[in-house]
């Protein structure tokens, strides 16, 4: 049979991956796949840098469109970034009948609806298995590994800068400022951190996670999403002392009255599996009603973890492709089942436990009319602890409450802030079962 | 489309849960698979029993092969178990062209390389998801979310029963006989425990897992097997000291001189994942070069978590029999890649780290001579502990060794115990890594 005929656009950190795993490892792909899978063509930004990188092995293009258009080309896979030109060219590619495999989360969380619609008419596939959680098969797992279960919530670690920087506070008791400089210095995290670090990038993913999971439309613009830059070091010690870690978490559940989706850092009781994903590690837990809960984890990033990905997508998109060659089966295609459109719900609706933290004058009475609103609020406490500032009239007052209503929390928050015994602000930080 | 047709052999624990998680997940598994799967007919041994359980829902017979041999029946379900009836009920439906999905790993261990080489044959698939670590997805993730992977190694906790008893010994303090008698009790355990509890059951779905991971036959035969019966409380006491864990792993490594396949408990380092694995939830470690490590972690039995497994293969065979209806494509095929027989390795080839207790009695030179056995072997001490026993004359002395030769180390151990001084016999645990 004749080779599949790869055009890779971009030949950065991705694509050179990518490039590299085809190659070393073509026999046992070949094997697995029922034919050759060859990148034939790269465009990149930088010919003759990717020129010295491929040598003879594949022709190299100034121009992606170039490849998006040929004729010889049956898989493109986009590696370029961004949501403009990528945009353009996945766009194009679906137009002329080839298949896409990208990792771009970004893309796909902003335009994803319009993408898997037009391949959905052209009978082609769109693959992204390297856009959430590098070479862990989670979107497969999702789709395939669990498609006899209703999904009830799942919840991931899914960003390695930020669980990269949460390790190092916890490990080496540092403010979050200087082990962000650190992780700079250590390539853990970019130049300009803002995706990572306020959550952005792990809401992409959850958003791809959503839509696989439940069969809806991808509703980026509907996510929650807080990061961790405003997580004081202090919160991490009262954790601990509780007995949690704490962790951004990307959340995401079906209910009867609708979808959750929020990323925000959580606490996670210390002896639970996720709460012990370190570094820049991923781990993504899945709950069907089933199966039961599962968990994957892996490397969620880096050159080879995420080339896994990419080229484990090419293997599929070949195996079907040779599989189906008259006509295109759209529930085989790497699409959401874009069935239902069900109601996201908003952060007020969700019902959860809680970690308050506040600071006030120590003094008789403080806790009855703290607690008082609590009660009035039908928030019940689970445990509390108080503990003496540097200044010894104030005092620092942490409570875990059971589960609550935010709509209600934000309220006793509102009225708690307004004692005048009261000299902060309320933390508020979100409790996670995941049991 | 029309549905497809399923024939169930057997309505016990994982052919009722089968059939009832197709029946209340039928829109959402039609959803996935394309179209709708329906189990038509059952076979089971008390017929008015299982007709209570199916109502009108399906036709109930009594004799399975009459279901292997129906032109009607699209895909056969074995789920009867052992490996006389099912091998002749799965052999007949291959030779009658139908695809056939099993959770019977004794079976495919002892007559998988024929079974799958009769399907290949016929051009149908058999699946197995089901017969290794319950609801996981682990076969699909390493054939296919893998799939550009060359396999270091894998690695699991696959055996509930015996993952169980450990947890208990070790939360407890309880010798063997009793948490055994406790489990089962309480259901985790057989009447007869045997296959359990000696790795019998660990080791099947491990030859299953190395076949698929590395392309080779299956080779049971060559498996090394030790179970857990011999664990002495001390042993998980002093792993404990030392900042390890006892697990029942599996492992199956390729070498360049071949393939390791062993099934032994083995100490991991507390803070391992792996190592937090308790009761009886299964975890599968994967190394691929490409990838790095993943780990898959779930329930690894019951009734709808191993229902989950077996209705994942019939949308997978369903999608793929949908799309290729004219002509059998083997590499799509369920098969394991039986493309290279290489060398099995005995267990005297395998190069790792060990844990060693001994007693003797506590006078000087006994150290000096152990010590000197040891360095003479080749075998370096990474860490010992001495601790008198009851009778005060005698200690137990206890080694962690670098990575040795077992065939060095058996050599060193029978020198051991031919000393004067050692009066006991050398109780050797297997130390793994797993990084």
């Amino acid at each position: 049979m004749e080779p599949i005929r790869v055009g890779l656009l971009g030949l950065g950190v991705v694509g050179g991956g990518t490039f590299k795993v085809l190659a070393r490892n073509a026999e046992e792909i070949a094997r697995r796949a029922g034919r050759h899978i060859v990148a034939t063509k790269v465009s990149a930004r930088d010919v003759a840098k990717a020129k010295s990188r491929v040598g003879e092995a594949a022709e190299v293009v100034a121009d992606p469109f170039q490849i998006v258009r040929d004729p010889e080309i049956d898989i493109v896979v986009e590696l370029i970034g961004g949501d403009t030109l990528a945009r353009e060219l996945v766009l194009e590619a679906i137009a002329h009948g080839k298949h896409v495999v990208t990792a771009n989360k970004a893309l796909l969380a902003k335009h994803g609806n319009e993408i898997f619609a037009r391949a959905s008419e052209q009978g082609v596939m769109v693959a992204f298995e390297a856009a959430v959680a590098g070479g862990i098969p989670i979107i497969k797992a999702i789709r395939e590994g669990l498609s006899a279960n209703q999904i009830e919530w799942v919840a991931g670690i899914i960003n390695g800068t930020t669980n990269f920087i949460l390790t190092e506070m916890r490990a080496r008791g540092l403010p979050f400022s200087e082990v962000l400089a650190e992780a700079q210095r250590l390539g853990y995290a970019e130049a300009d951190p803002t995706f990572d670090i306020e959550g952005v990038d792990a809401a992409h993913k959850l958003t791809l996670l959503s839509s696989i999971a439940f069969g809806v439309p991808i509703r980026f613009d509907k996510a929650h999403i807080e990061g961790i830059s405003q997580l004081a070091q202090e919160d991490i010690r009262y954790a601990e002392e509780l007995g949690y870690r704490i962790k951004l978490l990307g959340i995401t559940k079906a209910r009867p009255e609708g979808i959750e989706l929020r990323v925000h850092p959580t606490l996670i009781a210390a002896q639970r599996v996720m709460a012990n994903v370190e570094g820049a590690m991923n781990a993504v837990m899945v709950k069907g009603d089933a199966v039961g809960a599962t968990l994957y984890y892996g490397q969620g990033a880096g050159e080879e973890p995420t080339a896994s990905a990419v080229v484990a997508d090419l293997v599929d998109v070949t195996r079907l492709h040779t599989a189906d060659p008259e006509h295109r089966v759209p529930h085989l295609a790497f699409q959401p089942d874009a069935i239902t459109d069900r109601p996201m719900l908003s952060i007020e609706d969700i019902t959860t436990s809680y970690y308050l933290r506040l600071a006030a004058t120590d003094q008789p009475g403080v806790l009855a009319d703290i607690t008082r609103i609590l009660a009035d609020a039908s928030i019940s406490i689970v445990s509390m602890i108080q503990k003496p500032r540097e200044d010894a009239t104030q005092a620092d007052i942490i409570f875990l409450t059971h589960e609550a209503l935010e709509r209600n929390v934000n309220a006793a928050i509102a009225r708690i802030e307004a004692l005048p015994t009261v000299v902060s602000t309320v933390t508020r930080l979100r409790i996670e079962n995941l049991a």
